[in-house]
């Protein structure tokens, strides 16, 4: 066995091994299960002979993309967009969505990655970048973006996740698409600076309670975030995958809030301004908040809630030619704003039983963890749910649970179980099951 | 503090225990060093004014781009090629290098991942691919890329790197560029299945020592690898930071051999073939191996070393308008094909004295990890540079010391460390420094 799991062979219960266990790559599905692999034996495949020809051709000159891009072959994986205007058809304030469907792993390639813009996508001249961060600090200063990229660096894996992410399904299925379901969410490796590090030379005033984030975008879109925030693990990023922010994440820097709303994390950042109350801007007061059944509205809500989704099959991507009695994966992704996924279960009967899945590959704070659950096909119609866990103890909760939380008319911060009916067929819907029997 | 600095100030001796805590983020310099801002405090600023008017412009709409590209102002940042043929600028036997001093983290994004090709950029129709697995194995089979895609997936952070990664270099520094001195690496999260899942289905024999494996382009590539490797760890992978490999990475699937020489990877893969004995293909005969001094030459040399890199500064990222007295960070990348960086050391008189420098990130097996050092600026010229060591105890070698073990005309596996001249007008230069007074 190799060190990787070897090391996930243990088991420990404090919190902190918890977090080295979890930390390194789990041990995926892979090596449990007896895979039955399709029977088609090696036979004069006519296939074969046209598969060999390829070696017979000359392909393109290495020259030809300085900078790659994908397979002709691979042009329906895209985001897709929604306009959120009224005049229909405006691509200014809209959203697109990450194809989940089509991706493997963790990381979502910068060219995938979900978008929310409030007027259109900015252009930034780096040359002319300033950041100006004043307010409640002893030294206001003004940052070019060499001076920003100074600091020491520090990068993490993390998901961003708009807090609106399946809210049209608050009234029950609409879509039936995962990419539509739950698209607004992606996952990458971001690299900036602490923003604690800035204040420790800036000095922040004992007074300063709140931090304002302003964008330079054309709706100048703003947000306030509470200082505990900013100093405990707030960043001010400026790469995404490696590569320099795409201007759709907010090129040349934007405000990175590991777990918390997407919204927040301004883009095309250009002011910060620390003071004593929070600012109440428009997009923390007529949107952004959840009315309650009370009448009464959560304002201040700012983590995005422990969460899962089946991402194999799903409706855009059922599966194919299996042979009954064959072990295949169900697969999914799990994430929590509040910290790192402990445990996913795995339903096929619409919520009435759960199995434990595997958690595979590098599981993170605040980061897409991967699950894994091996299912004997059997040609038979399932209902599957994915049900997550995280270190603080949060479970995800089911459509009728979440409707007690946010309220019945509740858009934002939607994490209920979500149902794939895959039918005899092997198509696969989007459905809700009402396993608690609650009234709505 | 959080969970992850935390859980680094840990220490433990046990090798089972240094993974864990080295498999986490590992606390940066950040916390560590005291950094003096520049002093450009917040004034009447021309630049503010100008800044602020960015928020009166309306954006590009969302739909522009289903699929993101960088911003026009990074229309540096690609990949630079080499021609490897004898006709001067045909690019279908080529290399294209990675722009080091332009990525953070660790990952590398799929459009600047380095590409070596021996026949150009093969296309293959997905529909079409088909992989043969024959020989000496219980159940031959062809298999589509859907049944391929069916086993359980796995997905991990690795570098890839050539060979021949700085073999121009053996005689000296010839390149003023990190770019083209260590370009041939990149490092991403790849998705397959591990080739052992494969042949538990299939059966191997135990008669079956080696494997070939063999490309469809123009080249026909082939190597063979042997099959301890192939159930070790190697994996048949199909996406690269979650989507689609590209066409320059072997779409629609490759081998991937964790640690071992990229060109052993075998791109557009068609055929794996089991056999008692090396198939000793030209690629492993009259290339990629070693002649000693001896006379002999190394076969079978796979693992790529311990090494590592400077990459800021570096001949193309010098340091601009520093202070003297600031808190600057130098940064370096380090990798092994042997297992996981242990730690890095870095020297700033050309190898007289080394410090200790901090891992950052995650520190993974068989992947880039970024070190990290932060130096006092004082005005002086530096020889900069950095040495690793793996958890296989292997240590980065001399020049003179490489000189030693790879013979005088090796071009393949160098690791020998690099040393970066730093001016007092801050440009930087590709230098040789011989410390150890050794005959070349």
């Amino acid at each position: 066995m190799s060190k990787i799991s070897e090391n996930n062979l243990e088991t420990t219960n404090s919190r902190r091994d918890f977090f080295k266990k979890t930390a390194v790559y789990s041990v995926s599905a892979i090596t449990a299960a007896a895979v039955l692999a399709p029977a088609k034996l090696l036979a004069d495949d006519e296939n074969i002979i046209h598969h060999v020809k390829w070696g017979t051709t000359l392909g393109d000159e290495l020259n030809k993309y300085p900078y790659g891009i994908p397979s002709k072959y691979e042009h329906n994986v895209v985001r897709r967009t929604s306009s959120l205007m009224s005049s229909a058809g405006d691509m200014h304030a809209a959203v697109s969505m990450s194809p989940l469907h089509e991706l493997e792993g963790i990381i979502t390639p910068n060219g995938l990655h979900f978008t929310r813009t409030h007027n259109g996508v900015a252009h930034i001249d780096p040359n002319k970048f300033r950041l100006m961060i004043h307010g409640l600090v002893d030294k206001p200063i003004v940052l070019t973006l060499d001076e920003l990229k100074q600091y020491p660096s520090e990068s993490r894996i993390l998901f961003l996740e708009c807090p609106a992410n399946g809210a049209a399904e608050w009234k029950g299925p609409q879509f039936n698409s995962l990419q539509f379901v739950k698209g607004m969410m992606s996952n990458s490796e971001w690299t900036g600076v602490r923003l604690s590090v800035i204040l420790d030379d800036l000095g922040i005033k004992p007074t300063a309670k709140w931090m304002l984030a302003e964008g330079s975008d054309g709706s100048e879109m703003s947000r306030t975030i509470p200082v505990e925030k900013v100093l405990d693990d707030a960043m001010i990023v400026w790469a995404q995958n490696g590569e320099a922010l795409r201007p759709e994440q907010g090129y040349p820097v934007r405000l990175m809030l590991p777990g918390w709303e997407a919204n927040l994390c301004i883009k095309w950042l250009k002011r910060l301004e620390f003071g004593a109350e929070p600012w109440y801007c428009k997009e923390e007061t007529s949107k952004y908040t959840v009315l309650t059944k009370s009448g009464k509205a959560i304002q201040h809500f700012y983590p995005l809630e422990t969460n899962s989704i089946i991402t194999s099959p799903c409706p855009e991507k059922p599966w194919k030619n299996l042979k009954v009695g064959q072990m295949i994966e169900i697969e999914g992704l799990a994430w929590s704003g509040h910290g790192t996924i402990t445990n996913v279960d795995v339903s096929i009967d619409g919520g009435q039983n759960y199995k434990e899945a595997q958690l595979k590959g590098l599981v993170l704070p605040k980061s897409w963890t991967r699950f894994s659950y091996m299912h004997k096909y059997d040609g038979k119609p399932l209902l599957l749910q994915s049900r997550s866990v995280d270190d603080s103890g949060n479970v995800q909760p089911t459509v009728t649970q979440e409707k007690g939380i946010i309220g019945v008319e509740g858009v934002y911060h939607r994490n209920s179980i979500v149902t794939w009916e895959v039918r005899a067929d092997n198509s696969v819907h989007n459905v809700q099951v009402r396993t608690d029997n609650c009234p709505s």
